[in-house]
């Protein structure tokens, strides 16, 4: 473990030090306050998020470090046409680690190739948010005990949902999981998804309504559905009722049933479920900044590495992604993976296709 | 004292408290930079503030405390729609104690129906800015020595000025205040003020010049007056030169003279006054700091509890002003309470009117 | 040393001392992570600078102390018409150092005129950046031993760089320095600064072309060259390959050639040169940021003292510059100073006419 690119950079024994260790600085909050001084945390956001913003900065300064950086591009030198891999060595200059989110998919990875202090991926593009499946799953782990065993319904937007899907992979490596995957057809998980399941045996069941499974979920984990991904108006309409979580619904959950929601949300939980002890959500916002001192911490420890030059094996490869940062960072290497079903870039995970020379 | 919404939330036994910890923070700042250790402060500016920002912020880092939030609603979540509520119950899980200011009135007593730590309205509108007069107040008191018998006069814009009331009501507290209020008659005190001073058979006199008071003054507590406020722009332009403050006007006042002043300041004090040892506005925005330093360190020992659910007496009650931040936030219960003249709105103190059902 | 405000507002002696602080931070960087506990740096970027900004927050909170401000015009109270003296005089009272970028020329002179604290100029518009100066001469120093018989090329917009003037000037203090001004013609290095080096008997060189004096050159100092300074866009065209430094050409330097660059490059380097161990301007801008926590620790110690009230000796002198200070805050007294070519702005350095009354 050093940069956190993607959940997969996480094994089970990382994850469960990181659980224990989040475990610890929540039992006793006051033996962490000076673990980090005089460490910086960069961080660098090139398109706002409060919340992912807030908690790591947050998480920094509870251990006794400090934080630079930015929350905005329109107040960095990205203004100014600096390369990433420029700004990413100047500031691994300054700072231990650095925490960045980037609209364009691949780009921590990018920013790994030319760091010596660690990178953390707090999203990039639609691509991967490593940190928020940490704190889904050290939530459930705290409250409920162990993820054995789980049975949980996954609600929302399926298809399109980064966070759904390292949630499901990383519940995957678990025992006896049951999934309940709950969404319009249209927006239903994507093939490779499922088959990580299949290929790990774990049981899942796809259904469009959330009220017939309700009542054997343990934990309930919400997702908006954006209007804009439906291609039928009407169908949003008739649909956007059933994936709301009201009171009246909550009736039929269980006792230590658990609703779990990345936030933020606009209207599928509504504000009235709150009060109700079983409406997770904002511990799980918490529990996340717990779970960021733990990795934080952690990875201060690691101290500065040269970054390694990589060559690459298959240089025609071009990734067929228009939003990969391959795209804007044309002095990257075309760096690619084999795969069950052909090469795949190794910054956005897309398709890549083969010029001939 | 746990919310600080409005002025009325301190006693006067902790603002008697407040100012002699403030007086011990100035004599004593080394005992002090680690008194918030540990500890964060979120700090919420949905609408820029330079001054209120900085002041907060520095107070809290002199205490050794840590700082997070944002300064301005472009980078925040507020683009995406979360609502106030969502926002508060996320950053209450991440800090110790929040200061926030907003646009809409009411909006720091919305934000405290569901905050687990201390709230700090730093400014809601043109509703309440409590902190300015914790350093109007600490000011005259640590550079004269008492408030009894203090001869003030209070000149510009008093009928808006929400720094104005709120100083007006706290000084009223006090023995045998003499109270000056110099404006164009368009822009006087409004009456529930005055009535205040009439309760407490406090002395005001109400004058439309500056000049003949200003020999008879201790402190001259200067504000703004907008050019938006008057309706007949000739009336403005006649006026303007009378509200102005200069070295010929300021031969004229005693030597132990105190010149007030919230900032920003545009033309009415001259900037030669500054050079004047009784010009003691920027002193004031000092001490502003060290009182707030005082506000925090006090907060900070509270703890969280967690918020109460309100349920509304009221029901079908409805506000009636158009900043009131129920007109945005429509999930607040509707709040309000009897007062003299009828019901008022719990969080912007204007009049509700009833519907109909 | 009180205001940084130009490179000369430190001596050779002060430089001295400052050279080896960095060098003892660099060496045992835990003995300094107290050293500004409880002080609290000002931090006022009127424009926005990533790099310059992070570099002076990262070395204030890696001694220990705090960083406030704005970084960004927008958020910050300039939008309200405040003027600059009144806010260097509000944040001097909450500050113990102010650091301050502003596109005027001349700006961080006109806050020295007001504040009790240590003024840092991180940049005025085209006219002075000293502490870029202070990397520049640090890094070279630390990597080569001396700046003693140093052979510098200097490469790019000579005629404007204020990076370069202000190394020019602090460098021909050194025993038989040797530059090498390579740039376009139409962007050679001004006659003032010829004039310094001749005055002081050091050697230089205008050439055309990079190529023929690589060879002989200990230090490369690189900069860009913007294509609005050419009057001929197809000068630019042909010229524009010259000035880029590339691997073929690095071939040609010395074994222990060093690469300096002040950063953000554009093109004037190639990536691949980075990987070159001779590529120094990563190291640079790390240097930059040790170099600074060397400042920010010297002034720090230095206390407040009151501004001194200055008066005009030439009250009829007006600055010519559009850009400067004196145009936009203008109850700034028309200070100016004889140079050798007549009278110049105190602010800005230009030229001033005189008014008849």
């Amino acid at each position: 473990m050093r940069h956190i690119i993607d959940i997969t950079d996480i094994s089970r024994e990382e994850f469960d030090r990181l659980y224990s260790l989040f475990g610890d600085i929540i039992d006793h909050p006051g033996d962490y306050v000076d673990c980090c001084k005089g460490k910086v945390l960069g961080s660098l956001f090139y398109e706002p998020s409060t919340r992912t913003n807030l908690s790591f900065s947050t998480a920094m300064l509870r251990l006794g470090g400090s934080v630079v950086g930015f929350s905005d591009p329109g107040s960095s030198s990205v203004t100014k046409g600096e390369t990433l891999k420029d700004t990413i060595r100047i500031v691994s200059g300054y700072a231990n680690m650095i925490v960045m989110r980037n609209p364009m998919e691949g780009a921590a990875k990018a920013a790994s190739l030319y760091s010596p202090v660690p990178i953390i991926n707090a999203g990039d593009g639609g691509h991967s948010h490593p940190t928020q499946t940490l704190a889904d799953m050290s939530t459930i782990l705290r409250l409920r005990g162990s993820l054995d065993g789980l049975k949980i319904g996954i609600c929302g937007d399926l298809k399109y949902g980064r966070t759904v899907h390292s949630l499901v992979k990383s519940l995957s490596n678990y025992k006896n999981v049951q999934f309940y995957f709950i969404s319009p057809r249209e927006l239903a998980l994507p093939a490779y998804v499922r088959d990580i399941l299949n290929e790990k045996k774990q049981k899942y069941f796809e259904v469009s309504g959330l009220d017939p499974v309700l009542p054997m979920l343990d934990v309930l984990y919400m997702t908006r559905i954006q209007k804009e991904r439906f291609i039928d108006p009407l169908e949003y309409e008739r649909l956007r009722g059933t994936y709301v979580l009201d009171t009246k619904k909550m009736r039929n959950a269980k006792k230590e049933f658990l609703v779990l929601h990345p936030l933020p949300r606009v209207d599928e939980i509504t504000n009235e479920v709150d009060d109700d002890p079983r409406a997770a959500y904002f511990t799980q916002a918490r529990f996340g900044m717990y779970m960021r001192m733990a990795l934080l911490l952690t990875l201060s420890k690691l101290g500065e590495t040269a970054p390694q030059r990589i060559d690459c094996d298959m240089p025609k490869c071009v990734c067929s992604n228009a939003k990969c940062i391959t795209k804007t960072e044309t002095y990257l290497p075309p760096l690619c993976y084999e795969s069950d079903d052909g090469a795949r870039c190794a910054f956005c995970d897309k398709e890549v296709s083969f010029n001939s020379i």
